[in-house]
């Protein structure tokens, strides 16, 4: 491996849009809102962007296939620009491509843009797609958590109690968060009564299906102060990917992701992070399901694998804690539109350590993480961004 | 925009398989056998890969969504794997990540591979996916590069005798490529009687529906001698988009394409090329019909838009001549699986480089160039390679 990233890459703007059922926007307008905010948060003008990457996971409508989907939504054209697909890490990877882009000097600033529309087309985009083997057998993206869910549930003791004080606090954020889909809380009772999708996963286990937009501009951290006097540095990036097949590899114990694992380890050394537990004071992890949520605190490091339900159960990981784990609402709900969604945590990681996230904001933060998981575990990405 | 990468980024191994109706492979063989030939003329070990990026614009059957296709396609665990998609300049453009990435300093050594399955599945990739806006009027590639064909032939008098010479220019060389999909030459009376396509253009002036793989090895230049003494290097990258729907753009003239002036400029600036004619020694462009080859030769700065029937006809890009174009059969011969024909230029121009193409090998090349465009010449990228 070469040499760090770290501190070389600032990020001077991030726009997100209301996410929900978008039935009034579509995928360009989606993307065109996302990246405009982004721009006026930089203070930076379209034609000052050298280079963007466009993250979208399933293209549809004519929409989210190829560069051009970005450039025609913004007319930012005669621009390089790249389309990154890497299941639900879409997002995080296409920062992490503008990071590698602007760090190598070829660009100064990049624009990152992640978009995907669900709502008004046949069929979710997983389900649409279905063009990956582990689908093949039937099995759905609840139906495979929910085998590593049980497994763990066995081997720890861990029980539907505790995975309901996920969607708990998670839903307690999402309330406070204008531009979260289900702004709403939700009860004990009621997460634990709701119809079954997949054992042990209830209806309010489970992330929504939803539409979204997230953009982020990133440029040289030398010329970050041209733009913002209060940017924030890219500490570090990582990622990952593990077999796409877990039934098929011996390895995969169904307690954990080794590519959360991987990539967390990887942006923690490029960090200088040793205790992540202690060091990051904010984290926006992939919390696709109740469980996930709980094993991505041990693979992250946060607590030893199997110990993960005393951090939920302690109120640890709450708006309070002393490691807030999503303070957006998470994908439970905030929504998970899935090109979208890695973007949309480094909007929410950049406004938190700049103090603007009103009613959610955690008592100053100085390093926060983002955090995807992507297929069948698969596939993780992790951005670690901090003051200056 | 940022700094020069000229010179940085070495290219020590590359791959390709037969191309053609690959009946007997599957898209995990073909990848898997175009990236070991790449590790093996690299003189490299698998696990000695820091990062790779896979290029497949069509997924399909389960393959080539994702960076797991290119995973599990090795068993190359527990590494950044990355997809790139960007309609027909997808697998240049997966390059153009891989020399970013190590540029960067992020990563010492990356592999980029670009495999499409097409003959043992439903429709072609373009018309069985058919997500894009240009496709909805029930256009197809044929029928919207004939607009173009028609108007340039209007605009400057190119007959199909002239776009015929093309054909058996391209497939001549193929015909003496054991790797290409088509080794066999057409004579002028062929490609003329040929069923029409979509007019100008007859069933020779189209390139075919293939199944291939090739893959590149590239690695910090400084540690390149550690693998190859004969290495080349990467002496430019460009990559433009311009509008993915070109009857909206009141600026595309129907004569050219932007996005290949925007992406060669871009190369050649940071190749310092100011005479690509006189510069460059060989060429592997996008010939997805005989008229966007001579279309071309314009839009690289070979010659004035209007004068690019001179080159054929004058036999200028024959193998003999001053500028060869596609001594490896091009698209039209050697056959044009969308993600791999970037990666596979690449192996050819490196190849001729090393002085290694045997009957189809140009006298003593320096300078070579890589040119893809993609969509509805919506996109192009470029990569100049040259001797230390």
């Amino acid at each position: 491996m070469g040499t760090t990233l770290k501190d070389q890459v600032a990020v001077i703007g991030v726009g997100c849009i209301k996410f929900g059922d978008n039935f009034d926007q579509g995928y360009e307008e989606m993307a065109a809102e996302a990246a405009y905010a982004a721009f006026h948060d930089a203070r930076i003008a379209p034609e000052e962007i050298d280079a963007a990457w466009l993250g979208t996971y399933s293209p549809a409508q004519g929409h989210g296939k190829a560069a051009v989907s970005l450039g025609d939504a913004l007319r930012l054209y005669n621009k390089p620009i790249s389309r990154v697909e890497n299941f639900c890490a879409t997002g995080t990877d296409a920062f992490r491509h503008a990071v590698l882009a602007v760090a190598s000097g070829m660009y100064d600033t990049a624009l990152v843009l992640g978009v995907e529309k669900y709502k008004d087309r046949p069929g979710r985009g997983l389900a649409r797609e279905g063009v990956h083997p582990y689908y093949h057998d039937g099995s759905t993206a609840p139906g495979l958590f929910a085998l590593a869910a049980t497994r763990y549930m066995h081997e720890f003791g861990l029980t539907r109690e505790t995975l309901s004080k996920v969607a708990v606090k998670n839903h307690r954020n999402g309330a406070l968060n204008a531009k979260a889909h289900l702004q709403k809380e939700v009860t004990p009772e009621a997460v634990l009564t709701a119809p079954i999708v997949a054992y042990p996963f209830g209806l309010y286990d489970c992330c929504p299906t939803t539409d979204g937009a997230a953009a982020a501009v990133v440029c040289r951290a030398d010329l970050a102060k041209k733009y913002r006097a209060d940017h924030i540095l890219v500490k570090g990036v990582g990622l990952s990917v593990t077999s796409g097949r877990p039934f098929m590899d011996p390895n995969f114990d169904y307690l954990g992701f080794r590519a959360t694992q991987n990539a967390s380890a990887q942006a923690y050394a490029m960090a200088g992070i040793t205790d992540p537990l202690k060091d990051i004071d904010v984290a926006e992890v992939h919390d696709c399901f109740t469980w996930t949520e709980i094993s991505n605190y041990e693979d992250l490091g946060f607590i030893q694998k199997g110990e993960g339900a005393r951090l939920i159960e302690e109120g640890r990981t709450a708006l309070e804690g002393d490691i807030p784990v999503n303070p957006s609402g998470g994908l439970k709900s905030f929504g998970h539109p899935i090109g979208a969604s890695g973007v949309r945590m480094v909007y929410e990681i950049v406004t938190q350590l700049r103090g603007e996230a009103g009613p959610r904001q955690v008592t100053d933060p100085k390093l926060g993480l983002v955090h995807n998981v992507g297929g069948p575990g698969a596939v993780s990405c992790v951005a670690v961004l901090g003051q200056p």
